[in-house]
């Protein structure tokens, strides 16, 4: 019998999620049974969309329960299977979440080909961040060649994505994000037009003003809070908004307040959409081929930031609201 | 020669815009020069929007100038042509603006068959009033027959009728107005399902759940500010916010803070959206056509609040914005 190591939602964080928030426990791993699979995780994904899951109210998904191990995005190896579907050593993609070891359904698994792109890719380019970034750029924003599209968050895992595929589609990419070190990931690594370190300024609105001379045509939003509504002021006529995160809000345990600039949406005529990934699951096969094209011809970056052990899980979630990591950020198990 | 009166921007309102900022001034009219029209004004129009171009900086359109007549729609008889497309007698529209009389270039003059509808409805049902509820709701707002269609500033021009046009599209409508005189009109008189006075609530999140128990798919905002927000709460995924005007917010001269209520529309995907009417000039005539429909089958009505005498044009524009009109806001000349 295997023994398994998993966090779980200890309590609710009020505000500040912390690490008092969790605990890792011990269990044993029943074996599979008939059309189930025992996996052994490599890779555990954290996402800011997780810190929503720990409220008890339904945000697009369910609360997680309290006691419950946390849910999200893995990959790991077949150690058992009594599933025609698996065999033992095949690499899989799964949602088990925060665990050394799990029992699945085979229908929650997919099988990982690591011939096309590492498995941490699968994670990242070519999992839900990638296609959430391809969705919400390219069906929300709609941008155009010569457009200027601003991204914030720009250098964690959805919005250097993003930028990545705006630049692609010919758009100049200005990118937001906390520190001098991101700006210049973006600027040399990814090849933004331009970045800016919202920490080195009282407000953002004046760099982005010489960045952007013609306005801004898409802004793609990970963040909320003030720096967007320093976007919203370079707004051009017809400009799209994407509601892709608000993680400047979700620590903050009430609704903040700030100007109230609906009126800049009016007088540009400026369209303001909030999405979820799964609203575009008939398409996600083809998103993905386009993005391994994109990733395999080297115009298109798997940028993850892995930490190693999986105690440092909650560490690496808490790590998110402080922005320290560049791209993808994932725990090696 | 003829002595024109005219009302014009004396100076700009900084914040609540009152009567000193206009002059009542005496002019001698010059004759139609080749292509001109002599215009003797009937019915004069007043328009929130109009507060906008009150201020020096560019909106959508550009600002009125100081010492000038403030520009905007109005019908009336030609008193002399020099134009071969317009005979004296003829009634027609144009956006003269707050004058007894005017001087103007034939192509900004449309013929108005009166026999097709009362004259008043040119500025109303059958003008941009109508166009905007038009193409606000069905473009922007797409409603579904069946869906729970939510308008603030319900009883005014452009709600009033967007709200007429939804239940003929089959939806529940909800209004929110300003006094139990509106809400009464509102339900018996337009057939709206329900009705809120907001000045008999501290907030309308309560009543409105109350007649929209399963939430609000399209809102149509006309005011912005505390109503809207209240609204927010109660959307629906996918729902549609139109952005049509935020009358609450003109008066301000700053920019007021309110809770950041984007979380709301990331999370049920809900897409808000600023537009013009002018934005579907090629629509116009397609529209203008079904509107006219409407008005002749009795599905939609003509609703216009008529002050008398030129010196009224500004009282009736400050009315606006203390909610005394009902319908189209009319001066007749």
């Amino acid at each position: 019998m295997v023994k398994n190591r998993k966090i779980i939602l200890k309590n609710r964080p009020v505000g500040q999620v912390e690490k008092a928030n969790f605990d890792l426990v011990e269990e044993d791993l029943r074996e599979p049974d008939i059309g189930e699979i025992l996996v052994k995780s490599s890779l555990i994904s954290v996402d800011p969309y997780m810190r929503n899951r720990m409220n008890s109210f339904k945000s697009y998904v369910a609360p997680y329960e309290v006691g419950q191990v946390i849910e999200g995005d893995a990959t790991g190896t077949v150690m058992q299977s009594n599933s025609e579907q698996f065999g033992v050593g095949d690499i899989v993609h799964g949602s088990w979440g925060w665990q050394e070891y799990a029992t699945v359904q085979e229908n929650s698994l997919t099988k990982i080909n690591v011939e096309l792109a590492p498995e941490s890719a699968y994670l990242g380019v070519l999992g839900l961040t990638g296609l959430t970034a391809y969705f919400g750029l390219l069906e929300i924003g709609q941008p155009v060649e010569g457009d200027t599209v601003v991204i914030s968050g720009a250098a964690g895992s959805t919005g250097s994505i993003a930028g990545q595929i705006a630049r692609i589609k010919g758009c100049r990419v200005i990118g937001i994000t906390g520190s001098d070190q991101k700006t210049e990931f973006l600027e040399k690594e990814l090849e933004f037009d331009a970045a800016i370190n919202y920490k080195a300024w009282p407000n953002v609105r004046k760099p982005l003003m010489k960045v952007c001379p013609g306005g801004v045509d898409v802004y793609f939003d990970n963040v909320g809070g003030d720096i967007s509504d320093s976007v919203f002021y370079l707004i051009n006529d017809h400009a799209r908004i994407i509601l892709c995160g608000q993680i400047s809000q979700y620590n903050q345990g009430r609704i903040s307040t700030g100007p109230r600039l609906h009126s800049l949406l009016l007088i540009h005529r400026a369209r303001m959409q909030g999405f979820i990934v799964y609203d575009y699951r008939k398409k996600f096969n083809e998103a993905i081929s386009r993005l391994a094209d994109w990733l395999n011809s080297g115009q298109l970056t798997n940028q993850v930031n892995i930490i190693q052990g999986f105690e440092q899980v909650p560490d690496a979630f808490l790590g998110l609201f402080e922005g320290e990591n560049i791209g993808k950020q994932l725990v090696k198990i």
